[in-house]
């Protein structure tokens, strides 16, 4: 089931395993107390890197579409972490509308979507898919690989309500992450349950946003653990009012990168890492793995090439990028058949359900593995006799390895709602 | 995964099991619904026996005692419904004292005490057992069948609060069924959740509540699904008053047993089912598969040989028996290689958490298989490409009829819980 993992480790990293496996009741007891304190959001997936010295989340998906690249076996999990979604949302619920992104021409995408409608009708909800496709106005029946077909229909606003014909849900799910803006269609919806909200889709999300809460997460967890945070936290600076067609704003941007990476070199002194540092420059709002930049002196940025200055400057849906974040770059150890890969985490609600690894075999340890020519491989990473287990020396033990990753990418979770609550438009303010 | 399962199915089965597939929506919903007014026991297994034409749950046991046989690949499910459930009853927890039954020197309990405590632990739970057994006055530590140990620790009482020596736990699990009664020890802790509750004990509960209670969901599902609620409920009648030493009470219990052969010989009629009725005795309280008689005719109690009357009148704890009760007979129709066997579901929460088959080569169809021999298989009841799926063929599925019996498994459940209700020595009496 688990796949062949060639993976570099050394001290520190084990450290963590080590301290994080003799912590387990109380690192669960931790998420238990934050969850009553914050709200996770219904689901989502975290891109983990673990570069041996230096375990952190790169990025924090709100919108997962990767349900078919989990272990089917293990489906049950999101079944049951659905339903105690949907019990503390709305236990009276019946009808669950599921917007998907428009790309229905990408038979893994569509894999992604039946995956997700048998997961709610296993845990009780009639569900179907509404699309905000506006080409689209009657029921279209789409052919799926595996031989059997979904049926897209047009949404239909009547008044305050979201429905499909005859079809009146109370709760309505976006797998649409919004990066083309808030559609009319959804804006005002007061009646009915919108998960994950509105001000979660990359019209007003900001990663920069993200890793501030994220930064908090760290050094919380990092307390109760007694260790240094930085071993779990990616160093993260939002740079604002960029052009990159005229340049402007280049400055201060390689000014940030320069700092980026000298604090990096500092910490790799610290810790005798004997790489050399890198920095990630990325859109502040946006997914897809589009218009991010390696970066390993900050003097490339003056001789930026116009295709490099033309593939930064816009992303998905046509976005022009205005606002970037510079993250230290952290490199991914971890290798799949000598393929370079990272794990990605899946969770449903509060609980991590699957996970599976990104590889891509055309990309170096410090790049991006979220681009065309990458592939998956389900990971069990809850597997039963694969629980987690005290006492396996540090390192040499998968299981321990996944339960560190689920970790991990629950700090990413908690992050996450606490950056939502903090960016929620509608939230009451106490004087 | 899937044992060879050889099963009988004809008819009425088979249209209930394509009545609970295209429900399966509306059966999630219904159960949401009963689980916001009443509250599952903390965890439970059922047995349930699957006669071709029928099929229903024929004991609820609140300290099941077979962890250990459940497929280990599906442990995170219990671990997920564990964690779902102390978030509910108390998200603070850290410290989980478990009593096990006292019965040291049976491995395969040692084993089912093991997967609870690993559970427990990756829940988020510091766990540590506490015995009733008096003759353990120190930590002593008992030999695993798989070379590990578990630490059975002296209770002390300290005041209103039951604790180890430096561990005080704000949640008691009782994998201790209380058939020898409820210990001074455990009562009157009112400061500490006490899980399941004591009446919850064969020294207090009894199986005539249970099906009282499983006749009224009975009816409610079987409207539901607009079907007859024999075809999942087992006839059942208590009788008081006996003495099998003396043969006071036989004739009432003769009487008893006539009407329930003489009730399923009509129903046997109206399906056209070919099978002779039997009926099942039972002591009204207890468990282990103990005194358990079947009967084919009422005669045969006059002819009752002393053997069997001590059989009868004495079970677990050298209890002895005044109560039992009359239940309609509900051939197996199971075949694990050959032998006959019967499903077990597990539960933890609200959640079917994996399940088994017990298995007995000795035994017939119309007996019970909770005897000495019997072994078990591991059965994927949930396993992931294995969610149901609407559409195929009734009795072809081995999901879809695992999915069954999770339903029914569930129904009996739901009545645990309305019986725990009815039974609550403090509810509050609303005039």
């Amino acid at each position: 089931m688990v796949p062949h993992l060639i993976t570099a480790l050394n001290g520190p990293i084990k450290e963590l395993e080590q301290r994080i496996l003799e912590s387990l009741p109380a690192i669960e007891r931790w998420f238990r107390l934050e969850w009553m304190e914050h709200t996770p959001p219904f689901y989502s997936s975290v891109d983990v890197r673990n570069a041996g010295f230096k375990l952190v989340p790169v990025d924090t998906n709100l919108f997962p579409g990767g349900f078919n690249n989990l272990n089917p076996d293990l489906l049950p999990l999101s079944v049951q972490a659905a339903m105690a979604a949907i019990e503390k949302i709305c236990p009276e619920a019946k009808n669950l509308l599921l917007i998907p992104e428009k790309h229905t021409r990408n038979s893994f995408y569509l894999m992604n979507l039946a995956t997700l409608m048998r997961i709610f009708t296993q845990a009780g909800l009639n569900t179907r898919l509404g699309t905000l496709d506006e080409s689209i106005t009657e029921p279209t029946q789409v052919a799926l690989p595996d031989g059997s077909q979904l049926t897209l229909e047009p949404l239909q606003r009547q008044r305050g309500r979201l429905m499909l014909k005859d079809f009146d849900p109370c709760t309505i799910l976006l797998n649409n992450d919004l990066s083309a803006g808030v559609p009319q269609i959804l804006q005002g919806l007061h009646e009915q349950y919108l998960l994950p909200p509105l001000h979660a889709g990359w019209a007003a999300r900001r990663k920069s946003h993200h890793f501030r809460a994220y930064e908090e997460v760290a050094k919380k967890f990092a307390k109760l653990l007694g260790m240094d945070p930085w071993l779990i936290n990616p160093l993260t600076v939002g740079v604002q009012g960029l052009d990159f067609d005229s340049g402007q704003g280049l400055e201060a941007l390689q000014e940030q990168v320069d700092q980026v990476l000298n604090k990096t070199r500092r910490k790799y002194k610290e810790y005798g890492i004997p790489e050399k540092p890198f920095a990630i420059v990325k859109p502040d709002a946006g997914t897809y793995g589009m218009g991010i930049m390696t970066v390993r002196d900050a003097k490339e940025l003056t001789e930026l090439s116009r295709r490099t200055r033309n593939k930064m400057g816009c992303i998905k849906e046509g976005q022009s990028v205005s606002e970037v974040i510079v993250q230290e770059g952290v490199l991914t150890q971890e290798r799949v058949n000598e393929a370079v890969a990272e794990p990605v985490v899946y969770m449903m609600d509060r609980y991590v359900v699957g996970g599976f690894y990104r590889v891509h075999a055309d990309r170096a340890a410090d790049e991006n593995l979220n681009a065309p020519g990458a592939s998956y491989v389900p990971l069990a990473f809850a597997q039963g006799g694969q629980l987690p287990r005290v006492g396996e020396k540090p390192g040499a033990s998968a299981p321990n390895r996944f339960y560190m990753y689920g970790v991990i990418a629950r700090l990413g979770l908690v992050a996450a709602s606490y950056e939502l609550e903090a960016t929620d438009p509608d939230a009451e303010v106490y004087a």
